[in-house]
């Protein structure tokens, strides 16, 4: 389907050309755009196809191009009536990076881009590794010293070169920087600084979408880079654009860490933007990122679904993972945060346990391991 | 859809009653026999479904005992041209053991079974801990001390109870037999000897039908019990007899490790049953099965589709692993054995590279992260 890019804060459009970041007139992050004028066939969706590709209709790569390791149409579990948790860790590299991974990349591929670089907190990193080596694609991972080991292993896994740097997912932003400055046939995938990454994470709201009929009430989504949770709220308005979905039910929740809770501070305040996160601390590595750069349009989302943003500390998110564990989910700390985001919202009024609320469970507990050991 | 149990080796005929195992008469593996006077309906798929419940039709629970942590509906990805790759370590548990659980699981609790025990070589284990706990039935595992610590974990996560015992998963199914000899309200779920896991197992084989409109020329198992090679040779049978498929153009290969090849042995000297592999030792523990139950069921399903079974070295493996990963994809050591099989299969002429043939990769090497660092 025909589309633009759009900026969303200053919303100057622009064709699609190869190797665009961000809004060159604003620096603001860009959205692709559908025009509006067509209505999709009514067999759209490719049912047999077990992956985010049964929409390949409202995906921007052209067939051709497409890199895909298998990645989507995850299934929506039942925690207890009205309770409902999606399992993202069953997507390949065991996180839903796998779906910004496998857009990103085929775009690149696309645009015959023929090296990759990120900075990252550790999972997107390792999915753009491994996607990137299926492409033919050199990449680049920079990632804090910190990040996970099994980050670390994907990416030598991948045969990907890796950079570890000291600090926080800034820094290793700031060493990308200068990477890309050095070597201008690298081209940056940060999260929100690029296109199409967000066209991947936009899936998830499609199968919700599409596995449940009526869209539920709440959703909670950890929201480090925030693309997940932009992403579903996307879907959500293309949706709506293409005449399948009448009004959107859904209140949108964003969960951080009290170690590590910009979104959060920022959304109390009534802010637009955040403040960066001095020395943030957390089990939850995927949450461990002190300014979004999507922020504005994180705080959108809440604002416009009348939704929220919550902080949850390390000791729910282990208790979350150990309760999960016991209904016979091995969770990741940033999914099980909504599982203790829940019972928080729900214990102050915030929202009705007799309302159908969604989780997101990030990613798969089996990359670790080692937190179920604390 | 009506069905009876029928004994694969005595063709003894049942009705299905609570806690069966093995058959009564000649201790022969039980398999549920549809009748063959009913047409499924053209909607019998449910298309939105993720997981193998699309084909809830052609499985034995009924609905109200569905136990479901999403198993199933994995993706088949091209390696290169005409060879494929099923990726069950998309599977809740990392595995394509969680389609057993599901099923075992389900009629367990169908059947009112309040306390279930398996022995096993590790990822079953893990898979039917998890399971029963998401169904509040109390599970007892069993594994050898030499089992992977991944799957001694996730016991433990599901709070499940585990025993260790020395040497093979002989010796833990001889700790089993006791166990139910001394408490005879445990109902024993091992490999073969219950009727249902393989019911989940067989709609691999579905999928592969639904998702790939033909069938391959040949698929390659990595094969320690069988179920899954038993499984969905059976599938293509009753998509025979539902009439949805005119003739199976597939040829079934199993592959073992040269540490414990006793269904290669059998196979190469004629032989319809297994002699116990001595001393059995490979990087791969699902391969580590030094007499499947089911050996007699492996053979038939090689020699009625033409197949074969070949044994690959443990260098051969993690080279498999290795050569993976720089194609994307994060495999386990058995599911990397069917690569290397298949690039012995091709070289010795048995199978033309001209034709297609679909390996099972049928675990996540995120559970084998250590085997990468061999």
């Amino acid at each position: 389907m025909d589309y633009v890019l759009r900026c969303t804060r200053c919303h100057y459009v622009l064709p699609t050309i190869p190797r665009q970041t961000v809004c060159p007139r604003c620096q603001g992050v860009l959205f692709v755009e559908f025009s509006t004028d067509r209505e999709l066939p009514s067999d759209w969706i490719s049912v047999a196809d077990p992956t985010l590709w049964r929409y390949a209709l409202v995906l921007p790569p052209e067939p051709r191009f497409r890199i895909s390791l298998g990645e989507g149409f995850t299934p929506i579990l039942t925690l207890k009536k009205h309770l409902l948790l999606k399992d993202e860790g069953r997507n390949p590299t065991g996180t839903f990076k796998a779906r910004g991974a496998a857009l990103a990349i085929s775009m690149a591929r696309q645009f015959g881009i023929r090296h990759v670089a990120t900075a990252t907190a550790g999972n997107a990193g390792g999915a753009a590794a491994l996607y990137a080596k299926a492409a033919g694609i050199k990449a680049t991972i920079i990632m804090p010293r910190s990040a996970p080991e099994v980050n670390r292993l994907e990416v030598r896994i991948a045969g990907a070169r890796l950079e570890l740097v000291e600090g926080t997912i800034i820094d290793a932003g700031q060493r990308l920087a200068e990477l890309c400055r050095a070597d201008s046939t690298i081209f940056p995938l940060s999260t929100m600084q690029e296109p199409y990454r967000v066209e991947g994470k936009k899936t998830m709201g499609y199968e919700i979408w599409e596995q449940r009929h009526a869209l539920p009430e709440n959703i909670i989504y950890p929201t480090g880079g925030g693309t997940g949770l932009v992403g579903i709220w996307k879907a959500f308005q293309e949706l709506k654009q293409f005449g399948l979905l009448e009004k959107i039910p859904t209140r949108m929740f964003a969960v951080q860490s009290t170690g590590c809770a910009p979104v959060v501070r920022a959304w109390r305040s009534h802010k637009e933007v955040c403040e960066p996160w001095a020395s943030p601390t957390t089990v939850a590595p995927g949450l461990c990122v002190p300014r979004p750069y999507g922020d504005y349009l994180i705080l959108r989302t809440l604002r416009e679904s009348r939704g929220g943003a919550v902080a949850v500390p390390d000791g729910g998110i282990l208790k979350a993972m150990r309760e999960l564990g016991h209904r016979g989910i091995v969770a990741c700390p940033e999914g099980a945060a909504t599982f203790a985001a829940y019972q928080q919202l729900v214990e102050d009024g915030t929202i009705s346990p007799k309302d159908e609320t969604l989780l997101l469970m990030t990613g798969s507990g089996y990359k670790y391991l080692a937190s179920y050991q604390k």
